[in-house]
């Protein structure tokens, strides 16, 4: 039987708790809100007065909280975990905060001898509750190992990240990606909306194309993943329709600041001698504004 | 067998009007690219000197241009293709064009008794050759009825978009999601390739997700699309994440315009007060932007 | 006595007629409103009832209507104004439309043997009243000394804007940048009140800073227009503060779409090596996204 | 004879704390680059080796630093500036930081029985060395009437912002106007550039109208301001100006990426039926996406 201290006992922190329970687990928790910890208590996990207590003896420390600041208050600061817990247990960070912050944690603690990890969640509060997380691992290779038991109560699938932080980085990275696209969906189908399109016609068509698939799978894979730009579908042309778009949609009244945003993207792209050029080298012109080397 | 005069030439129409010379239709062709009517002729087509000449006697008139301005010319202007055209055939254009000029080009046929329906294409050039095109046929019942036989020839799917001028409507919401879609991925893979993110990484945790499925089958059908708005991923904290991932970008030196823009948008939204709603009910703001009545 | 064809009187060209009936020129007016022509009539101006009636035996055309559509529509479709004017009379037309269409028209009706210039406006519709307007003159210096007398009548100052062309030009820049301007000032001022500052003492400092005096006679003369990019304020700490205020902004509930917009043309300038410029220096970053030659 | 404790010597701060020496005050200097210590003792003043060092027995406790972690660091943090200081002294916080840590340095100093004030500046380098800064004052009528000596041989001015927070607000707001309103003119000019406009033509019509004197003394004082919005200038108009600007800066090769945002705002503001109020009710569509009660 492991023991684990569990800091943070929201809604997702709550759920994946009880899981580690469920599996065997002798679970010391601990939240600023009582009735959260008196919630688990109940499910048989310890209830702690303050953070400190919870890491007392324990094999693992796990943090689920709202934000970076929270975490590092926590660990090194009012909460004093750090100074409380075992050198050698492993400190796993399970919520979204910033990668840099992530980075300094995994630091700071290390001049204090103990070694922390992270492992932020993907899906959703419903399968916290069924343990099918998706657990983004950023650790060494050995700190997952020893970690893995409790992510497979948690979760139903663990991805190695890379190395550490790099977990936290694909979290962000992934949530950046579906937040974003979720607001461009909106303004697309809001269009289609007052355009007069039934939403089943927009969405059986997308469904079948790259505007519903996306783009990893469908039309990056053979071009501009492969190094080819030749023209499928030209920048010159994607620029134009979007053009289209964004006329009518401040004729009929849809605000589409993504869309807008888009099109100087592709205006840059063929100002930059790319208008003839497949419309997936827009990876290769967005790269080239971050300063990463491109194909000409 | 079918006579239909095909006015364009380019790389879609070529390989569009071979496909139904081969289906065993009379083809009377004209470009302004005489090359590509020599082409034609080769493979059978009747080489015209004239968009007039190549409507003489046909029972369909395809246009397949770059633009709204050419094909009004080709149709009421110089080209003089409504005087020259018998008025019991069909026009088709298949370009894609400003669906307001689609609808002032059929009302404006429409004086001269003539019918002209839209039927832009999806997919890509190679699709055009192998005769797979994907066909948004905007038009009546019976045009689309009249048509088919010759989409059968060019595509291997016909969606009826819901009537006149809704096959181009479909079109460029289609080209819009998927144009802009296709800048966002290329901020995103930007950003996770600056972060030290394997690529391969990325795309299997994100091809897991709607960062890589989309939302309109995923996160939508259950919660805003059903109106249900209690949060299995809050406005609050989607706002939260995209300010992280912003923030990285802006350290790291990824620009990302799509992103920024996005992130207002979750602003207004929590101004609204859809803070601690569904995150899909961002699409519920953007309607409501769009002055459509939407659910609280 | 100079007789003017006037087309288009709506609230700005109803003032500029009367301004010329008053300084003794003979107007033939008409506009599809039948009121406003009405109205001219009893200031002393000849009713006409078609566009093609008021042009006749005149020797200037002025067109002041909606947008280039109806501009052209009017001189070179169903108007019928080219046919029924006389060949050396001036066409000047004042209405705010595309440059683009503005070139095509001087294009067309040099076609025709028949002159055209531009002189579109600046300022209100008060000081159209009052005969106070700026006149933007686009054309040959011959066109220009031809139309200074009316000029003269209609506004207070003419600026020759360098050609043909180059008044409609600058007419667009000067819009551009005062309606953008004034977004960017709603969403600056609604922060300012939204974080408890009184707009007197905002507006104070502001007046007293590039802020509200703008950067054209400011920052830019001695620093990046002098091509001196040493830094008086560095594009590193502008993009710093940028990010603050959009901080502050997403936590307080004010959408500042403009100012996201602008964070990421620094963070490009960053990425392209002028962190440590001048700020000014992202002038030279924006040429350089445009493909024009730039100083290091 | 005052002594003041000063932390931070860069190009500000040096300068600063120079023209502090030159009025008569003991200056105890600390940063951490020990050239810049080296300098202000050359100057006069008492060298320190430590941020605590600097502020035993003074009066005024001066920070001028990059950020506001270290200006937190250095207060209350490793510098233990709050802990080594009389109960007794001033300290003001000049740096330019997020207002939001300023507000909470302010109440954890009170906390020790310590006041604090902030007073960001405005202006350049130059004027720091001539001692004529703007002095963006932020606290108590007491507050700011002791330091106003020291004020007065750091600034020519300084405004009284309003109250403790207020003036690093202030400061903010300014430099989110003015460092936006750069890559504005950035777009704006290099449009002009392109589009064939001698600079001088540009600069001599902007600068008569708001598009380079700015809109807070021109165009809203009589209207939005004064609660009129019949329009002077309508929405539409602008709207309409926008597209037009927008379409050729795309057609000629000149990304706008804020006035692309800034169109998407006025879209927002005509669906909300501001389309015929004056262009100036664009503030009062910003107020209302931030949740504040607006003018119909």
């Amino acid at each position: 039987m492991t023991t684990v201290g569990f800091i943070g006992l929201g809604q997702m922190g709550a759920a994946m708790a009880a899981n580690l329970i469920k599996g065997g687990n002798q679970l010391k928790v601990f939240d600023i809100n009582k009735d959260a910890v008196d919630n688990l208590a109940a499910q048989g996990a310890i209830a702690c007065s303050s953070a400190a207590e919870a890491v007392s003896d324990v094999g693992f420390v796990i943090t689920m909280l709202p934000n970076g600041a929270l975490v590092r208050d926590v660990l090194l600061g009012g909460g004093g975990v750090a100074a409380a817990m075992p050198k050698d247990a492993l400190v796993i960070d399970m919520s979204t905060i910033h990668p840099l912050e992530t980075d300094a944690l995994i630091k700071d603690l290390a001049v204090q001898d103990i070694e922390m990890m992270e492992a932020p969640v993907g899906r959703t509060s419903d399968h916290a509750v069924a343990g099918t997380l998706l657990i983004l691992a950023g650790g060494t290779k050995d700190q997952i190992a020893r970690a893995q038991p409790l992510f497979d109560l948690m979760g139903s699938e663990t991805v190695d990240a890379g190395g550490p932080g790099k977990g936290i980085r694909v979290k962000i990275i992934n949530n950046y990606m579906s937040i974003a696209l979720n607001a461009l969906s909106a303004e697309a189908i809001t269009l289609s909306e007052k355009i007069g399109l039934e939403f089943d016609t927009a969405m059986s068509v997308m469904s079948g194309t790259p505007a519903g698939k996306g783009h990893f799978t469908t039309t990056w894979p053979n071009k501009v993943l492969a190094g080819d730009l030749s023209p499928a579908f030209m920048i010159d042309l994607a620029h134009k329709d979007l053009g289209i778009a964004l006329d009518l949609a401040n004729q009929v009244g849809v605000p589409m600041p993504m869309g807008a945003a888009s099109r100087e993207l592709y205006n840059i792209s063929r100002v930059s001698g790319r208008g003839r050029q497949d419309w997936t080298a827009v990876l290769e012109q967005v790269r080239d504004l971050s300063g990463l080397e491109t194909k000409a």
